[in-house]
């Protein structure tokens, strides 16, 4: 098995200074996880943060993704 | 106005070690961005980390997210 498991598949969101990586792999049991990158170009500086989302999480946490785009759409605009 | 932004909306999604928090506050351009936390608990230790979502962002964003989950649902599981 190689260091790093091979992604399945792979989007992104480019958003002018940031951008978002979105790639799933499969975790050690075999089950696919979730891993947001988003990545920051602030002068020189290049930030990375990680977020990783397993299978199991999954169906909630875009759930609660989308309970808070209505809030924003709904009300904060 | 204070150091920091109140909280407009807030939800979270605990999931074993994890748990994710999903808050949005309005940036200094008064518009509203959503912040999404990750916290994890590893032995004695916790570690948290960010995403910031931006208004403009956060369309394209979930799209994103919903893709990706699609394809986890079609094809991973």
């Amino acid at each position: 098995m190689p260091d790093f498991a091979p992604t399945l598949f792979s989007t992104k969101v480019a958003a002018g200074r940031r951008t978002y990586f979105f790639d799933v792999k499969n975790a050690k049991n075999d089950k696919p996880f979730l891993k947001i990158t988003q990545s920051e170009i602030n002068g020189e500086e290049k930030k990375k943060s990680y977020l990783n989302i397993f299978d199991s999480e999954i169906t909630d946490f875009s759930g609660a993704l989308a309970q808070t785009v209505e809030y924003i759409n709904q009300n904060a605009k």
